[in-house]
């Protein structure tokens, strides 16, 4: 389905809504009821019947929740969507600055002693839950659980996703699901565990090597699992969407209707691991003193992909890099103040669908042209969609999903004749990504211990920007995925086979961004003359091909080192991408990756 | 006093002093005995009569512990001591590799159930038995509190240091103890605390505004304290130390003898705050359910340091750089193959106690030529003593104690002609050390965030090295100060006022070794024409000044803004330093810092 361009907010609805809402929690007994973002498998997207923040409050931002009491309603937001939310939302709902403010600390200033606030049990986390109770202690105000009286009175709600599973191939997962299941299985024995419970789709899908379709954007299926330490898979999913997987399942994967869930935990012998930081607070009351704390048994295996998964990446990335070429090589022809937003993403996704490999797009397209390219998580709508002008930088962040992979590539491309500061802002962003790119580093580090290198060159010259260098990568999966990432707050060690983003930025408020982008997978590095023979070292391997805008590079702002690195990263993308692409875009290619 | 190269370890000793700690063992009714390195004061030095595990095993190394069992003795140490302990401890001494092995591990491994294991709970800290003790649940072995079984058999032990304490006068200290004791007071009282103990030596000189000479090399006396809410200090320290000192102390000050803290500590109402991670596990005993946890309280403000304590340290570094500087010349001036290292250790030692302002030593020089160079904590003995010969480089790394302020720096000489790989690998590091000079930073970032700035020259050739980018340095205190460092595991956000030392450093075992360091202290960095104007960013001042050896710089190697770094350092040393020196050491710094 093409990206649409629709203002999805309802700003007047958010008020006969909330009136619905406080009659259900008088009726209820309750003096509040919180409605977060988030599903009961805490992905970064939800499914339409999900949406139910967005449903009652207009806000469509991807992080934040709702704290409706009789007199107030709190909108917990983060920096990101201060102005956003301006738009999208009512003022019958009251922006509280979050994280800053605690929703613990919001209801001690605004209940009395005996509060209760309801909250769905499914939608909200084991720890969300722990900490918000232990920052209440004292207070008075108490957390109840309730049925969710968003559900209650959303007439229309949609219905559960009900999207077919497919088999994800062997020649892409790299590795069986019995091999997976037998692998994981161990390690609980290891821990003396029984059991361990998944609520993550893409980590089920990834186990079982299935893919779905019921969110947008990502290929993965609603379900719930129980791992058992024999290897055997209790899998809650709605079974009708698993017709002709009977064999690909086999026996060990025993299929369930998704209510059978609770049951079955409630009858589960412990200790079996659940990772309070995903799963939701209704699972471990089912699993009561059985319930031992762990990691998230998929998460590391999951990001550390194998060869097959690997190569399967670096396919998607030339097919993708092919797409990109024609993509800037039609913008290129194209005369500044004729073209809007929209029409370059409506063009992009036109180009990627040719390729019969791309089963979606892995994520709305951000096309900011001007000054909305300062706007981070920038998606043009038909009220924003703006000219790009002369003068202009336009950020074109996107992606797809393909059998063998998922991309996201950003490039910042001039219009026109752009200022000389905006060209020595985008040299300081490419400076940074270059340097992480050329960097080999002791294994054993994090993201937090060498994101600062794709920061520097932005840092001598008093800039920064306020996002994370880089996020983790699914392999046909999740755009974002755990556990690693390039930030300062990330302790998870680096390992080969996981695949990152490198993404640095630039954003100058109400003037123009820079954000460029690639994929990077992590690999052990190979040997150096006169390095240390005893040091165990890695580095990365570039993913993604596609020119970088010479017009923006103020050359004798690179230092020799990087300048060789981008002629020789030129000359690879004008090798791997030239033969994929028409001859007019060859020939624009061309001249696009010559040496500067 | 100067340094002596006496061969320290008494590895004969070992065995008859282990046999005696046994005989000791069996009459308390103990399977085993802890000996730490440290004393009651957790510090990095200790007295002579704290010289225990020296004492008993012959080990000098500065960190690290023996158990002594009936059967077995383990010396735990850690990776820096793998070599030197084998030339310093006899063999019924068993090495132990920690932190990998921890002490529970091992205890579990060569104890029975009923295991009891007696430490001196003065001697370790709160944190430590904690971590034990929770790390030997469910084995049967039990730590038990005992007297100290090596001072039982110590007949001729040192008595405890008796230096007079000297009042630190606030033209250095640039806050009197009044307005410090007030400052911290509140914050105990916005804690809601009404007391906190501080057992740190370094900390009650800095809250005082008092130093001494209870430790070669740290001018710190010996002492326990209580800070109240009410800014009234309780003293426990040898009140004979004291005298003169009744004005400065003021009534608000109370002194005791030492011994009667405990009794004061069991009297307090709670809560008293204690640091688990440096109060003995005796403190918190007496303390009983009177203490919380929390941090120690002169440990950040003692960091940051003020204008007046940071002008000192400019001061005393220009004096110190200026014997660097004659060290240096009269060095270049000697022909290879014809100096020790011991001379070279003393000749320094020499020319800095010209200078009036030396009160001591900061502590005991490294002076490595060829392969003793590449061990990175080595001191000179008679025993170990080695010619500088031709191609050798030489670390030289060495501090003095100023009344203004606390100097530690590194340089490494060529002598003659080193091997180009040598002269390769030092680009490298004074790349990395350059990068890191050079580096501003948004506020907020801790040294885990930015150490890798100052290695990522070494890791784009595979190499790199074996400790920290650097430490904090305390104000005529510490050499090592905490809370802050350059290193991976530090999350202690860099504040304006903080000093630290930037010394990334390479060694080839058996080959060479490189280490380059200046002190460099935090400060707000000046906004730059084109930054973000929201953003507070930190920088760097640099205090120390002193050549670094040109000879051995490969200048292509250096990127440009490195090579007009390092020339507009050169400059500044050249002007600094170069009226401090004498004319025949002035003409050879004018060639020194010639621009390359």
């Amino acid at each position: 389905m093409f990206q649409s361009f629709e203002v999805k907010a309802r700003p007047d609805q958010g008020p006969p809504r909330l009136a619905q809402i406080r009659n259900q929690m008088k009726a209820a007994g309750l003096d509040g009821f919180v409605i977060p973002r988030a599903d009961a498998h805490q992905g970064e997207y939800v499914a339409a019947r999900d949406a139910r923040l967005a449903w009652l409050t207009g806000f469509t931002g991807s992080a934040g929740f709702c704290v409706a009491l009789q007199e107030q309603a709190g909108m917990f937001i983060d920096g990101r969507y201060r102005t956003q939310i301006k738009a999208q939302v009512a003022d019958v709902y009251t922006p509280v600055h979050w994280p800053e403010v605690s929703m613990a600390d919001w209801l001690r200033a605004q209940l009395p002693n005996g509060g209760r606030v309801g909250f769905d049990p499914w939608l909200h986390t084991v720890e969300q839950i722990a900490q918000a109770t232990k920052a209440l202690a004292g207070s008075g105000v108490e957390l109840i659980q309730s049925a969710n009286l968003v559900d209650a009175i959303w007439e229309d709600q949609p219905a559960p996703p009900m999207a077919p599973a497919k088999i994800h191939p062997v020649e892409f997962a790299g590795e069986t699901h019995e091999a997976k299941r037998a692998r994981l299985a161990r390690t609980l024995t290891e821990a003396g565990e029984k059991a361990a419970v998944i609520t993550l789709p893409d980590s089920i899908c990834w186990l079982l090597n299935i893919r779905g379709a019921d969110i947008e954007r990502n290929p993965v299926v609603h379900g719930f699992a129980i791992l058992h330490a024999d290897g055997v898979v209790d899998l809650f999913s709605e079974p009708s969407k698993y017709e002709g997987l009977e064999t690909h399942l086999g026996s060990e994967v025993r299929l369930h209707t998704p209510s059978a869930f609770l049951d079955v935990l409630e009858a589960l012998d412990g200790p079996v691991r659940i990772d309070a930081s995903t799963v939701p607070q209704l699972v471990a009351d089912a699993l009561g003193n059985a319930s031992v704390s762990g990691q998230e048994p998929c998460a590391l295996p999951k990001a550390c992909k194998n060869s097959a998964e690997i190569e399967g990446a670096a396919q998607a990335h030339l097919r993708d890099g092919a797409a990109i070429v024609e993509m800037l090589y039609w913008l290129d022809a194209q005369e500044a103040g004729t073209l809007t937003e929209s029409e370059v993403v409506t063009q992009l996704e036109s180009i990627r669908r040719r390729d019969n490999g791309l089963q979606d797009i892995s994520f709305e397209t951000i096309a900011g042209t001007g000054p909305n390219g300062a706007i981070m998580h920038y998606r043009v709508t038909t009220e924003t969609d703006s000219v790009l002008e002369d003068g202009h930088l336009i950020v074109l962040d996107s992606g797809g999903q393909y059998l063998d992979g998922t991309t996201d590539i950003t490039r910042t491309i001039a219009i026109g004749t752009p200022p000389l500061e905006a060209a020595q802002a985008f040299t300081r962003v490419l400076a940074g990504m270059i340097a992480m790119s050329r960097l080999r580093w002791p294994r054993g580090l994090a993201g937090a211990h060498i994101e600062a290198i794709g920061r520097m060159p932005l840092w001598l010259a008093g800039q920064d920007f306020d996002h994370g260098l880089g996020h983790g990568v699914g392999a046909y999966l999740s755009v974002h995925e755990g556990p690693q990432r390039l930030s300062k707050v990330s302790m998870v060690p680096l390992e080969a086979g996981m695949i990152l983003s490198n993404e640095p930025g630039y954003y100058r408020e109400g003037a123009f961004g820079i954000r460029l982008e690639n994929l990077l997978v992590v690999q052990k590095a190979a040997a150096i003359p006169g390095g240390d023979a005893h040091r165990e070292m890695l580095e990365w391997r570039t993913l993604a091909f596609a020119p970088i805008d010479r017009r923006l590079v103020v050359a004798d702002m690179l230092e020799p080192a990087a300048r060789e690195w981008l002629n020789a990263y030129h000359a690879q993308v004008a090798e791997n991408i030239g033969p994929r692409v028409t001859p007019q875009a060859k020939e624009w290619l061309d001249k696009a990756t010559a040496p500067i």
